[in-house]
């Protein structure tokens, strides 16, 4: 039996409607701004869990403030494939990042549900609560809550009017108390597959509107700090100086020169502070972060350490001293060889060359890596750029995902036999 | 005849005093901070004034707030000979700056009143009420005034408390229509010399207590902005980023490359501020500040020129944008080769070899420039520290600038006749 597919541009319309839905409830008007337990957070989730319930599917919030939708399978109480993303956004981002992958699985589950298909499986879409961790720095509350991996004791932090985290929740009408009994137990579930806006121009650039990803990259956020000598601009001759920021760009040129050497690695200066910070005093100290990534966690290692003794060197031969500080490292989530076989073969299906490449961006996949296998569906976006109210995709291509999600699902294999 | 010397140690250690005596009164106690027209302004005036009164000066505070005394030479009406620097600071400065070069001279007048020696010229001594430019953001109030190129149109600017020059003075007990009548005529001028503290290293590294200045250096303040575009750090492969912070990093380099290039040339990056900021973001903008120096206004301009064609190349290389403007232009004053001349002798007098080095802050005497020859003699400093509370001389320096100074005025011989 050939099951039908939905009509791309059909289906592909609907689910911009739905974005464009969403979008409609955020903090800020240029830019979407949506925090974890928020007022804004309650309204799409109130329109998420109606979707799903109109999808055939039995909804609740949970604890941390995730809208979970269960499609049960053949038989009620089998293993479930998670699907999902999240509902909140990073300040004055973009419609499409997190909510394109609640979307996507929910038209797939609609489309089920119309025709009656009941699969030898369950179908799960969980739109995580939060994920960027804008209101209390501390992100992936919703993904590491499923996974078991909560940080009870970030429950103290504060937003920026002092709220703590704990009292948030609580006013949000969810019960703390429950919240380690989230965790879902490995044998209950058969993977996790993601679908996210590619977020790079990668896709864009060789025409694909589908990518597989076939890790979630590591990373090191490095604080480097340099001092030498503030002086006068006018009287301390090019020879005698100590001149922090000289030192510093020699580094920020190390760093793109390290990372340009190696596949998929990517290294970033992003914050950069000079002080004294006169026209006419030669920087004293300089600060600046630098950000490195790299699908291979082994790979991103050698990175580091190399820079960092390139960094030595460098303040070494100028009289400057430096301080690096490692303050995050974290590490490279692999999607299981199985998926990507089984998610390439469903882009196959929909006549595009399968595209392997890895996430630079952090996502929940990797949080839910801790307990089930995972795999992510990207999708190309409007010259690479995300965390932007410029952040784009086509209708034809949110219709094509979900094609492909939708074969993916129908021909679902999963690696590991259900209890 | 050979005229007495005062003693290097006991003329120091008073002067020593005088410039302790003025540091006690400061609007800031972690470094000196002495603003135009302000309560500490008025109770320096009163020490200064008083001073020059015991060293047999006729002493008046003139329309823009300076202390000025003169001390008759052989016949009253002669031509002076001007000397003098000024009384105010930069915020949270040093004690040195600037009223060395008051007290130095005053410290002669009085070597030479106390024996009753009348030279073929008069002595005026200045202590200008505003060189810094700190409370209205517009320098050398005071020797512009004496030197008749005040601008006026600056009596409308505003203080941090929202008070307008013109109210500034005027509360200050002073008559706005007679600055005018500041302007000294050149015939009545035979020269001005400055004594100031290097503020820089290159006396120090070279062990000598005083050096002779050559010019003042001209300079250029650029502002440029490069402009690439946004992007996540984690996304956008190396090879396909618009990084305006590694952009600048590489005219960071090219600064100190051309201004190393060349004698007595300096280029520095003070202020640079990347956007939008963030850990995790490509820099999509960059500004920052290029100052440049040199004694030579043609060099300069071959090295501002330089410059901006090599930004260009390394930009358009980059496939960034540049933009540059020049919001400050200032041309060098050379001092007079007759004066250096004097002045290295006074020096050689002391024992110690003539160091000509050109000064590449600015000084009262750029203004003087415009009405009558200039010379300067620079007084070592530790460190080369300027602008800081750090700054530092010694006694035994202070009294060897003071000699030398006395030895200069003595042997004074104008280029010019007296009217």
């Amino acid at each position: 039996m050939v099951s039908e597919m939905p009509d791309k541009d059909a289906i592909g319309a609907e689910m911009m409607a739905k974005l464009d839905a969403l979008a409609a409830h955020s903090e800020t008007t240029d830019g979407l701004t949506r925090r974890f337990a928020s007022a804004e957070h309650r309204a799409v989730s109130e329109l998420i869990l109606g979707w799903m319930d109109d999808a055939g599917m039995a909804t609740h919030m949970d604890a941390i403030g995730n809208c979970v939708g269960r499609y049960e399978g053949s038989e009620p109480g089998l293993a479930a494939l998670i699907m999902g993303s999240h509902q909140d956004s990073v300040r004055k981002g973009g419609r499409y990042d997190g909510m394109l992958g609640i979307i996507t699985p929910l038209a797939c589950v609609a489309a089920l549900n119309e025709r009656g298909e009941r699969l030898p499986f369950a179908i799960e879409v969980l739109a995580f609560g939060d994920e960027e961790g804008v209101r209390f720095q501390s992100s992936l509350l919703g993904s590491n809550a499923i996974a078991g991996t909560f940080d009870f004791e970030a429950l103290d932090r504060v937003d920026e009017d002092g709220i703590t985290m704990a009292d948030a929740i609580r006013d949000f009408g969810l019960d703390l108390e429950a919240i380690p009994a989230l965790a879902r137990k490995p044998e209950d579930v058969l993977a996790f597959v993601e679908v996210h806006i590619e977020q790079g121009p990668v896709l864009e650039a060789e025409g694909l509107a589908l990518g597989v990803v076939t890790a979630i990259s590591g990373g090191d956020r490095l604080e480097a700090t340099i001092t030498g000598m503030a002086g006068h601009a006018g009287t301390v001759p090019m020879g005698q100086r100590q001149d922090a920021l000289t030192a510093t760009a020699e580094c920020i040129l190390a760093v793109e020169a390290y990372a340009g050497g190696g596949d998929h690695m990517v290294g970033t200066v992003g914050m950069i502070e000079a002080q004294p910070g006169a026209v006419n005093v030669i920087p004293g100290c300089v600060t600046f972060s630098v950000d490195l990534r790299s699908p291979d966690d082994a790979v991103r290692h050698g990175l580091v350490d190399g820079l960092c003794r390139e960094f030595a060197v460098i303040c070494d031969r100028r009289g400057v001293t430096l301080e690096i500080v490692n303050p995050h490292e974290g590490k490279a989530a692999a999607c299981a060889p199985w998926l990507i076989e089984q998610i390439s073969a469903a882009v196959a299906g929909e006549g595009i060359t399968p595209r392997l490449l890895p996430s630079g961006a952090g996502h929940d996949a990797m949080a839910l890596e801790a307990i089930t296998d995972i795999g992510m569906l990207f999708v190309r976006c409007e010259g690479g750029i995300s965390h932007n109210p410029a952040e784009a995709i086509t209708a034809a291509d949110a219709g094509t995902a979900a094609r492909a999600l939708l074969r993916f699902i129908r021909a679902f294999q999963p690696a590991k036999a259900a209890p």
